[in-house]
């Protein structure tokens, strides 16, 4: 770890940033808080560092407002790409974690991916500050890692969701599903999840598939239960083949 | 924990029947396994328990070719109704678990699911043998059981395995989402789903996901994250107005 502390400007007030505020200030960075869109406060413009963790929509409009500083201007968006920053001295410092308020986090656990064709020296030192797992990437290929986070993150936690609902209607606690959900997870750091698979799609149970297509009440719900399981098949059959 | 042990005969050689085995013979009871369909040897007429752990269409044959016992019969399928049993002294033993051959699991963390309109008090003695979490639960709601568990195991790990599909098409390893997966499955031990959801479906971030979708080459799984996407936003529109 470096011996260099930054002063670091951090606009945004949502779950990113406030646990970005966290580790930066642990490991001994100077960090002003300057609010999101709607702040009063004036932007330094002598910073070495400005991260900008504002929703996508309102990055560039964030960026455009610090203006021309000689700071690294880095915004921390898996979708957004880098070019959207106006400066020179600019780059991106993706952590790719879901974040709730409140809820803390161990930042050195979690993985950032960082890009930058200004001063990535300073992004790295200060990324390798926040968490053990840094890794250079370009903005075209973490729209695909933004993507896949989607998948087996917000995707997965709908499952739950829905699994939950279900099981209250019929008075079922949510809690005795969290071995499986547990389980489910920790099996694909072992195996890959294609290998992990198991119930009526993967084996094709096809009674067991339309009796449960059948418990279902509503009809987006059905139509979901059966795109996945065509899609579990149509994976599995697509392995075999391959 | 009684000091009973009974003869068990049990009927399978996939995972669930092997997992039981082990779990059985740890805990002192006398197990005899006597293969699936396509066995060789007698199946023995004086056990005390006979589980029948096959694949759910061939529970019925198996149960018939047990015939008339005094021993309790049961089954170990979350969506097959104990009806199926034509035995008078029958139940079910069911295990919400996902369970994969070679893989160890705590069986005492298992939620076990038991039913039974003969010899109940065996099943659950036998059940709180293997582990600490029985459950009394009729039929029909263990088939609501099952389909949460489909949602929340077989679903979910089908959203890791498209996830790893995506990533390897760009070089990127899947273990870099392991951090997330895992956090995503923590996260719902002391958040309820509805809280824990992230992401730019939650917040309706159009131009986050037609950007995500144009990613997407299959048609398939456009249309599978048009689906998950919207039912997600439709569940934060009524959790809003309930």
């Amino acid at each position: 770890m470096g011996t260099h502390t930054y002063r670091t400007v951090l606009l945004g007030r949502g779950n990113v940033a406030s646990h970005l505020k966290e580790a930066l200030s642990e490991t001994g960075h100077q960090v002003i808080p300057v609010g999101g869109r709607d702040r009063t406060q004036p932007i330094p413009t002598d910073a070495d560092l400005y991260i900008i963790a504002v929703t996508d929509s309102a990055i560039a409009s964030v960026a455009a407002e610090i203006g021309d500083v000689k700071g690294l201007v880095v915004h921390t968006a898996g979708s957004v790409p880098m070019s959207v920053l106006p400066q020179q001295n600019r780059g991106v410092l993706y952590p790719l974690q879901t974040f709730t308020k409140g809820r803390p986090v161990d930042m050195q656990e979690v993985p950032l991916f960082i890009e930058s064709d200004g001063d990535l020296p300073l992004l790295r030192e200060v990324a390798y500050h926040i968490s053990q797992h840094v890794t250079e990437m370009d903005s075209q290929r973490r729209c695909y890692l933004h993507l896949a986070a989607v998948f087996c993150c917000n995707f997965t936690n709908h499952m739950y969701r829905l699994t939950e609902k279900m099981l209250s209607q019929h008075d079922i606690p949510f809690s005795v599903m969290l071995p499986l959900i547990d389980e489910t997870a920790r099996k694909v750091h072992s195996l890959s999840p294609a290998q992990a698979q198991t119930g009526p799609a993967v084996r094709w149970n096809h009674e067991v598939m339309q009796a449960q297509i059948n418990l279902l009440e509503r009809e987006d719900l059905r139509q979901l239960y059966q795109i996945i399981s065509q899609s579990i098949h149509l994976d599995k059959l697509q392995s075999q083949e391959g």
